[in-house]
């Protein structure tokens, strides 16, 4: 008996004990010591597609930096800090609640760059800055756009910190939009392997393990699952879900997010699963997107499995709705309700995004 | 921003809340619903050396099982519980605690075992069984041997319902007994590739990260890692720490599992950590060793990387003591101190392990 360590943890949302108000407590200084591992800025600097995005986005977007004041929200290793300096910003507030606060101290003075830049070590929420800036950088996009709901923090700043010039123009968002997509699967490669495992794995021992194959199905219905999609099981156009316009987006829209959507059907199959996955654009044209379409990223992409599968036709419409929640006993979770079908077949399913979606 | 969904709870354990007593309350009822989704018996079921050893083991050993009485302690999809069906037992009760002891009801009427198999859900220190067994099955082996304080289960089924035939012959544990090890490891490559890591992610972007290189070296001295270890980087004999009799054993040993070690180095070379892996021994002379020189498991190899290396020359003597411990937050996870050294250098080190060290 050995499940893998990251598995030990999971899915502590779902407890029934009445002690809510507690863990609601203690989960961010939980979340922001994962953050202080390295491991975790390992895998973001790793990331090529996330880091030069972002580097693109700031060198090409300039003049909205030169000789401007930054507030970097969630810096991590400092390393979109820098890329402001880069870009000539006066001042950059990089502020982090993690550990590795510190340690961007250490790396702007690397860098050269501790003249510049000011580490603000607290919640988003709870630092003070000495001014009000003109620019808010953050990479705060986590699975299925949502997760963890860091961008609650960085509007928190936007209200607090970004200079507000005059009625119609404000100071700047990096990035300035985000959007969510979803698209139908045709038999998502990876279920079917782990459904059909149950078929094969006791014949070497002359058993008979395929009652798990429904118990796996109803699993993999309750989580939705990071992987990432091969582009050819893709059998619509995607629908865009919302594009959230991150200057004027208010904070409550978070607290549940809407959406209907109307997929049409490229051919004849049988649909088990709906792809998800986000694209952010910045001032200047440029986007980070992670559309299985393109360049492979650390985000992938998000899939819920389907309760009851889809058969369609060509130009078949499938309809849905849903609706996006913070987890209400850990909101970083998230607690996705979706409503789909095709015809007058119409089917609820409530999915989890939590730690059990890998 | 989007670290690993499975990163999102990890250490747990260092929270500086004054709520131990409850976080204690709820970690059974998190660590059981972990074992209620599948992908842990993928997992388990996929370890094809695990799973065709405890075959063996069982259908070997056939004298044992044979008209017997077995329990089955932590059953999971029911393997143990048919291959000892297979072997002639008499009646099992598979006991496991998870949502997973309907599947085992469901699995054992496929494989038409319904009548020689009674499922018991429940917590093996809390279900009835109708009678005292002859033997008792159990995987209950995690990573470092003792990650997830299963042992202290089986022990207490042991106590509880294990016959007692006379003052010399007791009921049969399979395994019957398990040994831990550790032996020194030259270099280990991964910690180098992800400390090199840092001289080399920021010249795309001219930027210096080096400084990270100090303070991933001090995250990964905190956590015990499971990882594969590369035979030829092991640079003495192994030192056996214990052998535990899993019939004779006291629970109260794990409170505080102690050992000392003395390794004796092949040649020349800087020793950055110390490897562990262990075996497990059954009735009737069959092994399910983890040590590097065998065929991988999933339970690869357990690592701690030393706060401070040692140079080594041939035949020098590294001697330590190990204590390992469960942690006091949070049980199903250990609380490792270290003390190692050569010469009159001695070091002290504490290793945590828990979700972080993979």
């Amino acid at each position: 008996m050995s499940q893998q360590p990251m598995k030990l943890r999971d899915q502590l949302l779902l407890h029934d004990h009445t002690m809510e108000a507690n863990k609601r407590r203690i989960d961010d200084s939980d979340y922001f010591r994962s953050y202080s591992d390295v491991s975790v800025h390992e895998l973001m600097l790793n990331d090529d597609r996330r880091t030069r995005t972002y580097q693109m986005a700031i060198m090409r977007g300039y003049k909205y930096f030169y000789g401007k004041v930054v507030a970097d929200v969630g810096a991590g290793t400092g390393v979109l800090s820098m890329f402001c300096v880069h870009a000539g910003a006066k001042k950059v507030f990089a502020i982090e609640a993690s550990e590795m606060a510190d340690q961007i101290s250490e790396i702007t003075k690397a860098n050269d760059m501790q003249d510049k830049i000011t580490v603000l070590y607290g919640k988003a929420e709870e630092v003070e800055l000495p001014e009000k800036v003109d620019v808010i950088v953050s990479e705060w996009m986590g699975y299925f756009l949502l997760y963890e709901s860091m961008l609650n923090s960085v509007l928190f700043v936007r209200d607090k910190w970004l200079k507000k010039l005059c009625l119609t123009k404000d100071g700047v968002m990096f990035p300035s939009h985000a959007s969510l997509y979803t698209a139908p699967l045709a038999s998502h490669e990876e279920f079917k392997e782990r459904l059909d495992f149950w078929d094969c794995v006791g014949r070497p021992y002359k058993l008979n393990f395929s009652p798990m194959k429904s118990y796996a199905r109803k699993c993999f219905t309750k989580h939705i699952h990071v992987t990432s999609v091969d582009p050819s099981t893709v059998v619509s156009r995607p629908a865009k879900l919302c594009k959230l316009d991150l200057l004027q987006l208010k904070a409550s829209v978070l607290d549940d997010l809407q959406a209907e959507f109307c997929l049409k059907s490229f051919g004849s199959c049988e649909i088990d699963s709906l792809a998800f996955w986000f694209d952010v654009e910045f001032p200047g044209n440029v986007q980070l997107s992670t559309s299985p379409d393109c360049q492979p990223s650390h985000w992938q992409q998000s899939v819920i499995y389907l309760k009851e599968s889809l058969k369609v036709e060509q130009d078949t419409d499938i309809k849905g709705r849903i609706s996006v929640r913070p987890c209400a006993q850990f909101s970083r979770n998230l607690d996705v309700s979706l409503q789909y079908g095709i015809q007058d077949k119409v089917y609820n399913q409530r999915v989890l995004m939590d730690d059990l979606g890998s």
